[in-house]
């Protein structure tokens, strides 16, 4: 009897981590869709409760709504848990991480009110929907986009870190020439002032009014419209070096750079391997 | 008789299908010429009419205008559906919708007054311009452009599906933070302002007013900033790979797309000729 | 006594032209100079004039300085239209008509007062500082830069044709929308404002108030955010495929596509000719 | 004796050089990170004393604080100059300069108050972080964009130079077209709304109310939004053209910067190894 019992269990756990986690069957397929629904509506809900006039004719309404779906998603971390093999491994996972805190804001809120705010959160559950709608092809782009990104790490970081110093000394030189009476009230202020103007947003709220700040404006306009170039030309020349090129050698002549149409070497005009065209 | 009838019937069809779909003839052209100066000044006139001063002197004038171009156009569309042969294909194609919306409005104003400056749509009739001038060189161009974005377009949404996200997040962060009392008067105002900030457009009709929100803020700037690197580098990367494109085709199987130093085709491995390599 | 006489003069013709128009002799190069300095000197009389307070203050002595540039100028227009051999092709040369230009202003302000602040056009004679310093290497980056965005004007023209179009109708709908009683008077002001907010300048003088208002500026921020790349990606592209590219073709292979510090071809080892390196 | 302190100084010297200047040794290391603490924990006590705030609560604290790291600094320059080899060639070098510089604004805050907040040029000496760190590849990727930046220099000053004239005329025209009464008062003032607006970052501070000066705005606007191609353009291409130069040598003669297809040396025309073309 425990035997059986036991594997009824595995049975339910095998066919629950069917539906929960994969999309082939319609049963998975439904799960997926009622599940994305739910976090759209989650998340909906979540936003009309923040605008006033909604909150005071619905609130309570939004109130129950929200609690239901997060007992639902509740329920559904939990049983995703008990059905996947290695348990740990997936509440460490991003989507686990993420599964745990689109639950967590309504809890705190029994303590924090402005907590449930954060419920926002659920949004990054959609990141799931390409997998699960099974459109391969975007998952491949959205690949090709992070490893293009990946590469230009280094000199996106050291790009950030030179003008992140920049940025500090140009909001202290401001500081300096226009002073607290002109709305730069601190060091930390004028850098953000600094930070809205050579990234070329220019809110308005603070603005130099002397000549000779206007002067120095008018060099970090400059310089900020400038360098975006530089990430710009990390990002595109990295994309422009990945585009389309098969990392597959010619058998025969060794040369590489072949695109990924590619059926026969370019400069031997030896046949590729048909296999690792990828 | 009849027959003579049909006769003529057909030839007057045959006549005005030439002169309202083609550009080669004389009248032809001539009506080219007249219908895009009409629909220019038929557009300035739903302009100047919006503005209150020339309204108040002018809306008489303006009104029988308005009135003269609807029924010319509407005119124009039902002869073009009387000469055409398949009259229900031109309905339904891009040219089509546009030329019936151009007309809608001012019968739609009949009941709802201020329907009529949707009047301006016409302006999207202006787009047969480079057709009808024979500017062939500039709709390649046009092609060329539709095609590197069409290439680039799955890219493009998800890099905008991931900004959307983030968006959302950002947004109900910043309501958090500044609240209603700074302007965030709730999660999708404060996703308008992380939109108005990401973009690099700013406003400044709300900003960050706390230390904390000026930083989040400053993030906020710093990613949009940066992340425009990417659209430009998914477009970038499509036209470099297109321009470095030969137009050569294979002599022996006719495929296309070789790049500029390919000696030998990449689908059949025949050898390309080294004089048209260009 | 005539013939000396004509004799004296075509000298002096030769030696003004040597003076005036070429930059190899010490006196060219002095002249060249001198003409510099007074162009810049001229233009920051204009600009101090139109403070306020220092025209009160030297307003006589600048408009003293401006008809001493402005007579100097003028026999020096004279001068050049004397001694060059085709004074006509002169005339109406780019250089010929900024010149003429420069000093038009000063004569039209002894009836039109305002005009005087005209004479800032002056500042183009500037151009000539790249050949006058026989800055060459400037004059080829130059030339390189004017050559990408020729070669690409066409597919620019077909962008900003659609871009147009595309922001009257988007101004259209926020009139619409929002209305003359948020600061959307009339259509071409509308269109004002989504010329600023699709450049993502977004003064913030006008901004939409209502809801819809702002979903569908969100639309034209991201829109205008994101078609950015579609002109960077036209002249990056050019800029890519003329960069470096030799337009030398192997006398052995034919091969193309050789840098300009090739001396062998890369496709077939024979060498190529040094001469055409360009 | 003397011999004998001699050699002990010598000691002494080089013991301190391998702790000041070296990163190898644990000394050197802990001095390094011990060094890079006290330059952050300095700048953030300049911003912190720049907040009126906290100046009136530890204004005192922060002022021995400041003196304490300008002394610390003074003794670490002072060690520098006395244990390297050759004093005045670090006294002129970059980071001897923005040492130096480091502790000066103390001193002169001694007669000048406000000039300590200048002290903030002491995070330039975070430069130092890559190669104190052993990041060996940021540094790495520090030298190649520096490269690609300095080989488009020519191109950035010529796109510049011409961008300023352009901005001069322009700000002249509209001090012209709007006048002092809109915000306008004068040409500078003009040419710096003028940098505001084509940089896109448009404070809204100064803005256009006339139709026609609208009109220019808008003109300038999409300009300022073209022609952040150029720089992009110039940079991207610069950088795709260095990735896509292999860092092969030739074998026969050394030469190197082949494209990665290259099957013979373009400087000798001897082959190149086929294997290691990466």
């Amino acid at each position: 009897m425990p035997e059986l019992k036991s594997s009824v269990i595995q049975n339910l756990r095998r066919r629950l981590h069917e539906i929960i986690f994969e999309a082939d069957t319609p049963a998975g397929k439904l799960f997926d869709v009622v599940l994305i629904l739910s976090i759209i509506a989650s998340v909906l809900i979540v936003m009309m409760d923040s605008i006033a006039t909604l909150h005071l004719a619905y609130g309570r309404l939004f109130h129950y709504c929200e609690w239901f779906f997060t007992l639902l998603f509740t329920l559904e971390y939990l049983l995703r848990l008990a059905c996947i093999g290695r348990p740990l491994r997936y509440a460490g996972s991003f989507y686990g991480v993420v599964d745990l805190l689109s639950i967590l804001p309504s809890y705190v809120s029994l303590f924090l009110p402005s907590g449930k705010y954060f419920l926002v959160i659920r949004i990054l559950r959609l990141l799931r929907v390409f997998r699960v709608l099974k459109l391969v092809q975007y998952v491949g782009e959205s690949n090709y986009l992070q490893r293009a990104l990946w590469a230009s790490r280094r000199k996106i970081l050291v790009f950030l870190f030179s003008v992140s110093l920049l940025l500090i000394i140009f909001g202290a030189i401001m500081y300096i020439v226009e002073g607290p009476e002109h709305g730069f009230s601190s060091i930390p202020r004028s850098i953000y002032w600094a930070i809205v103007t050579m990234t070329t947003v220019g809110y308005g709220d603070i603005s130099p009014q002397t000549g000779i700040g206007q002067a120095i404006a008018s060099i970090i306009m400059i310089v900020g419209y400038g360098i975006i170039a530089i990430p710009t030309g990390i990002v595109t020349s990295e994309m422009v070096f990945k585009q389309n090129i098969s990392t597959q050698a010619c058998p025969e002549c060794g040369a590489e750079g072949h695109d990924h149409q590619a059926m026969f070497c370019k400069q031997c005009g030896a046949k590729l391997n048909p296999e690792v065209r990828v």
